[in-house]
């Protein structure tokens, strides 16, 4: 990020305001374009390039039975990453981005296919129930994966999805522990558990939950109940916001990559754009944390960046915006009377 | 609209249930890809091209201090449009939509311009305050023209946006009208009128709804309150609807239209997509009495059709999701467990 003098405010602020439209009428569109504005530092921006990188990682914790779906599933799903037919690669084709598929450590041998990025801190977590789901170095090694995949990115922005089953879990373990709340403030149905099963899943997080201090570290809160995709994903987010690109935050699961960015890489916040308001209950508890208030709110919870890519032509229109658009001045047109 | 057997609909919910997600995982995008296949009458949707009509007409109301802006304003940015450095042309650009300018009916002289398409039922409408806002033939016009613009678009999809100082208030009797409320609970600041304005306006209404029964048909209330603009539009929406394309609604405005189009034309609304809750205060009431959940809230108040533009990327999405993504059984994943 560059530091922007008052004189850049006042301009941005200027040009948003000239524009032939009442001051204010394009709400969130204008304040997302002024964060444009000052993470490329310019009054013209340009959004073209989007880089999508999906990271699949395995969870310990997925054993004990905190989802509604195998294991196994995470694996399947990079294999239809890999082959183009999931939904973010579907979403991504039709905003026009490109996926990266990287594996940060599923279980089971290493997938073999030539467009598989292999970032393996491990064949998965431990399970956080009875154990740190990481290593000290494992945190670390997956961080700076992910910051040298968002570094040698040439695209404006990188969204940033995931793929693991169990990492609700996860999340809402890292996330309750870096605020100091209550794991089950942050515990939701995740793919879709009924009454019964999310009984079972807050019970669990709760007994994961007691075995550490009530607040954690970024770091710690990675290490004790992290995931390698979460990890990873905050490192990108690191290293996208450090060189200059717009970071497009999907839902739940990101946003707790979003919040051990923003404690690790203070700075980075600021290149961070929200796009999705997941169904998943935790989701807000993180948003407010981060005074953050995403673009969407369609009902999804599925991951993989979905939400994230469908924000990414409102991203595009407000770069375009206050690069094409005419003021007041331009087009002739009277202001108020 | 073609009707549809239970049978199509067994196997659109099917077709989206099998999809490589949780059911329902992807929210209000699997709703909006239902609507999509019935209109086009195919599990393969396509939504390829997309017009955007812009309809602009003044109103005699704006003479008597309804808006911030003077209502020359209507015509400068008719001109704006031309030239093409409007919000609406910008965002336009951005999804990939072709815009065309219908001169509703502005005060003064017709502009002349190669691509501007004429369709004037007068130069403005009358003060509504005082008398009927049109006669019955240019109601008819009007619709009649809309209808046939709609008509002979090739499109699959059509956008129908808008401009006219003073608009908010004819929608707002319009609509008032129709449902038999007090015009108040549809009056709000437009394009920014502060308390005192708004107050002022809020007089004005109610003077001009004192004139007539308090609930009116839709031929009715166009005629007594309505704007060429307003009425040319509900035209459009339902030769749209007609001819098999996907019709996005905007704002305040043109959810007014779409009240008098799904009141004339009933089974126009099944084409309908709305596209973004206005911070109009108004709308809320008219999206209640269409039963319509807007997939954008970006407080966006401008009009010109700007929020149905920035929601074409995720009805594209929401077509293609259905068409190319992968079903359960074709990748090898595994359901729940």
């Amino acid at each position: 990020m560059t530091s922007h003098t008052a004189d850049f405010e006042t301009r941005l602020n200027t040009a948003i305001d000239t524009k032939t439209k009442p001051v204010g009428a394009l709400g969130q569109i204008e304040s997302l374009a002024a964060t444009i504005a000052t993470v490329q530092n310019t009054l013209t921006p340009r959004v073209d390039r989007c880089d999508h990188f999906i990271f699949a990682g395995d969870h310990g914790i997925a054993t004990a039975g905190v989802s509604a779906y195998p294991q196994a599933v995470t694996r399947q799903m990079v294999e239809n990453f890999l082959n183009g037919g999931a939904a973010a690669n579907v979403f991504a084709r039709s905003v026009g981005a490109e996926v990266h598929v990287v594996d940060a450590g599923n279980v089971g041998a290493p997938i073999a296919h030539a467009a598989l990025l292999n970032r393996r801190p491990g064949a998965g977590t431990a399970n956080a129930i009875e154990e740190p789901a990481m290593s000290d170095a494992q945190v670390q090694g997956a961080m700076a994966a992910g910051r040298a995949l968002a570094n040698a990115s040439q695209a404006d922005l990188l969204c940033c999805g995931e793929m693991g089953i169990g990492n609700t879990s996860a999340a809402a373990l890292t996330g309750a522990k870096i605020l100091g709340l209550d794991v089950g403030t942050l515990t939701g149905r995740g793919t879709g558990l009924d009454d019964q099963a999310l009984a079972r899943k807050t019970d669990l997080l709760k007994r994961a939950a007691a075995r550490t201090a009530p607040k954690l570290t970024a770091e710690a809160a990675l290490k004790e109940y992290g995931g390698f995709e979460i990890a990873m994903m905050a490192g990108a987010m690191i290293g996208g916001a450090a060189t200059g690109k717009i970071v497009v935050i999907d839902g739940f699961i990101a946003t707790a990559s979003a919040l051990c960015a923003t404690r690790i890489a203070p700075s980075s916040r600021a290149a961070f754009v929200f796009a999705h308001r997941s169904a998943e209950a935790g989701h807000r508890v993180l948003l407010d944390a981060l005074q953050a208030k995403p673009l969407l709110d369609l009902n999804l919870r599925l991951g993989e960046g979905t939400g994230a890519l469908l924000a990414v032509p409102l991203i595009r229109a407000a770069a375009a915006m206050l690069r094409d658009m005419s003021s007041f001045a331009d087009a002739g047109v009277s202001g108020p009377a």
